[in-house]
């Protein structure tokens, strides 16, 4: 297979931190066919040796599994090649024309590692160059727009150039091994699915949570906020992946479909809603890990009286037969007590109790997707059965029962084997897999119904200051509280 | 709380072998009532040093946790003591009455660890001192006789002198953890019951394999075999336990009364589910962990042309709205690979697949009694996606699925806190919790369902043999594999 990858916005942070570490990997797992390029294109003035050596002094800032040897580096690095271009220049497409003349590859994958603004503009020259032929997929990271009408410009005009089959939208999410793991557990076993319903569950939880800030990515994340960077597509995407019916095939569109009609299921919201349902906050100065670290109003680059969330918790319902009634419960944050993304499915308590049983001792699964990537199944069985518990007129043995455990850990179990998020999307994109992209009607259904939290928050009070280093606000804990549950750290 | 814990046959294997060490270790855990004696009793003339002296010197042949110092057991000595008594031998009942006397115990616990044939001659004699007050209780070891007739008539001849809430009838698998926590896991926690139907199972195994044969106890197990030692008695409790509705509580008579129902919705033997559906087994020479060991026929103790089964595997089925259909598998046999008990809850496959999965790949639930304690739940989850797998033009993820477990050791989890089988049982006698015991009409529906099977037995072309250290006949698995399942070391 002849491929050439040309990574647009070759010189910049995701390239060197994310993609190349990722495609270095695949290389070094055999798994990156050898018929292919990678062509680094950005207006820098570099040639072939000067980009590779670049690639190279920045893979010793990345983490890499095991550091490459000069001759392993430079086995990957014949693959590297680089070409100049100013994306707004549409005279530069000819350069681009040129390269990819050069080399003839069945799959030419354009990867859009740029600035979203260049988006449209790109689309417009690629389109006027003839280079959008059926051989070509592009590859749009995210953010895809800052609400429902940026998003639909965007998509438009990808889409007039490019058909629907040939985008990729990165969620890089949905590369991770734990949360496609969760459409194999879900539709790979048949011990889910009678569980997975409202009669027998009372509530999930769905959380992200960072210990870091905003690091150098202050103005970016200014303009953007917990809101538009993590719950519209991640935590949104989390959700459907749990809540979705089961795909009739397992092919990109038959699951999509299911994700989609997921996010057409959220309950709309309402006035009440957006004012008891939704919790925003800010980090204030606090400790992590024992080190003090600064509020989020003096991180650099964030805006004086900045209002911007760092923190959202929210609770929703998929209205549908499955789940209606079942809250799902939403929170992701920066600078939060520890970095853990997990999902908790709280199972009903039982109905009738003959034991006696720990309080909060429900059953549930919990999910775990980084740092562990594992599943744990919390029941309740016999421990010790102590003397003098015994109510001798009726024999009745008053017996306690105790907490325990199920465990399985992915990374014991399936060790190295497991390939990284996005080694996992480049390879898919390459081999043209697009079950873990996201289409432009899911991307649009989730803008839709994120947009009414943002419009309530032109008018609210602001976001609630929550310290670096806790779970964030108390308004958050106060919310679940309302329905009579808990999160995780609280029960 | 003031005791008398009398133990008939107390010089014999049962008693230094199980009780006494049982009876040390509660002691030693300090759940054994303070002002209790444990009063042995035996035709051998000792007296009370000497007694103490002979249990002292078989602790050096059992397996406790850890050796009691000089004044440790001496400590627990002093609770000793010990009556020279002929259980057929009616004024030799005016001697246990004088040392009941002494005492005036609340509670006299009578424990009959003698020969069955004792039981009924004991409980006219013990009627007739009037030595069956309400604050004794009576404990009988199996067998309860050696079909339903017999098994009714010492049931009778017991009845007629004690009320069923004073008989205590020991099947010591009841006491195990693992099996008591077979009731906890299954209503102790909502998750289990909307799987547990046959809507969900495939079928049910029970497996009580021993490597050992039958030691020095030939002419006992010749005149009893596996059938009854085994099925009639552990397997089937162990089946109730499994397949019982939710009780209405946790009183002794709501479980039994359950228990009751399952035993009296098997499936009744025909002619035809005789033949088919019942395989006995008798080891012949073979191998064991290595060593030669002898076959059945040349055990010492057994009758030349023994028939007796040495194995059995049988398939029944509960025939009601749960379970209708679902095959209830159970084996158990002497000499087989491996010492091990466990059920394993077998659940039907995905009833679509969208995902490649491993041949016999269903989920299932294993839950290991013995030697080790937990369970095991065995899933399918995505490991290694390899490239080249894609069928592009649907863009299918042709996912292949590997199998993964959870697991959970209780041993591990709650370590010394466990109490063994016998100590359990014992302290539940002298509390009066009768839970873990079994009620005679259980025993009673327990043997009319294994009765056709003894009875075919007398007609057909005897026992199939195995060689040791196996798995037994493949009869055995040509059985269950006629229903297009395996046993789990087949699958």
């Amino acid at each position: 297979m002849r491929f050439d990858l040309i990574l647009f916005g070759g010189t910049g942070d995701l390239v060197w931190r994310k993609l190349m570490p990722a495609l270095f990997q695949a290389f070094r797992h055999g798994s990156l066919p050898t018929d292919g390029r990678i062509v680094g294109v950005a207006r820098d003035d570099l040639d072939d040796e000067q980009y590779r050596a670049l690639i190279k002094s920045r893979f010793d800032e990345v983490d890499l599994a095991k550091r490459p040897s000069e001759e392993e580096f430079s086995r990957f690095a014949a693959r590297l090649t680089y070409l100049r271009m100013d994306l707004s220049n549409a005279t530069d497409y000819t350069h681009l024309a040129a390269k990819l003349a050069e080399h003839q590859a069945d799959t030419v994958v354009m990867y859009l590692a740029t600035a979203p603004s260049l988006f449209t503009i790109f689309c417009e020259h690629i389109g006027a160059a003839g280079l959008n032929g059926p051989q070509v997929r592009v590859v749009l990271e995210k953010p895809l727009g800052h609400n429902l009408a940026s998003n639909r410009a965007i998509n438009e005009s990808v889409r007039k150039v490019f058909d629907e089959k040939q985008i990729f939208r990165i969620d890089h999410y949905l590369g991770k091994p734990s949360v496609q793991n969760l459409f194999a557990m879900r539709f790979g076993n048949a011990l889910f699915e009678p569980l997975w319903r409202r009669e027998n569950i009372a509530n999930i939880q769905i959380t992200i949570a960072e210990e870091l800030g905003i690091e150098k990515r202050g103005a970016f994340y200014d303009s953007t906020g917990a809101l538009r960077d993590m719950v519209q597509n991640h935590a949104l995407q989390l959700l459907c992946a749990i809540g979705m019916e089961p795909p009739i095939n397992a092919h990109a569109d038959a699951i999509r479909d299911e994700k989609l009609k997921v996010l057409r299921s959220l309950k709309p919201w309402t006035t009440e809603s957006l004012r008891q349902h939704v919790v925003r906050g800010q980090y204030s100065a606090g400790t992590i890990n024992g080190a003090q670290v600064a509020g989020y109003a003096s991180e650099p680059g964030v805006g004086q009286g900045s209002q911007t969330e760092t923190f959202v918790a929210l609770r929703t319902e998929i209205a549908n037969w499955r789940w209606a009634g079942v809250p799902f419960y939403i929170r992701t944050g920066k600078r939060m007590a520890r970095s853990s993304a997990f999902i908790e499915v709280n199972f009903r308590p039982t109905p009738h109790a003959i034991f006696k049983t720990p309080l909060g001792s429900a059953n549930r699964l919990v999910i775990h997707l980084q740092p562990k990537d594992g599943l744990e199944l919390h029941l309740l069985a016999q421990g010790q059965q102590n003397r003098g518990q015994t109510n001798a007129e009726t024999s009745a043995t008053v017996q306690s029962l105790s907490p325990v455990q199920l465990d399985l850990d992915f990374d014991k179990r399936f060790g190295s084997q497991r390939v990284g998020a996005y080694e996992r999307l480049l390879l898919d994109v390459i081999d043209g897999r697009l079950n873990l992209f996201v289409r432009s009607d899911e991307q649009e259904a989730a803008w839709r119904w994120v947009e009414p939290i943002m419009e309530s928050w032109k008018h609210d009070e602001g976001p609630r200051l929550y310290a670096a280093g806790t779970w964030g606000p108390g308004a958050a804990s106060a919310m679940i509280a309302r329905d009579g549950f808990c999160w995780p750290e609280e029960c």
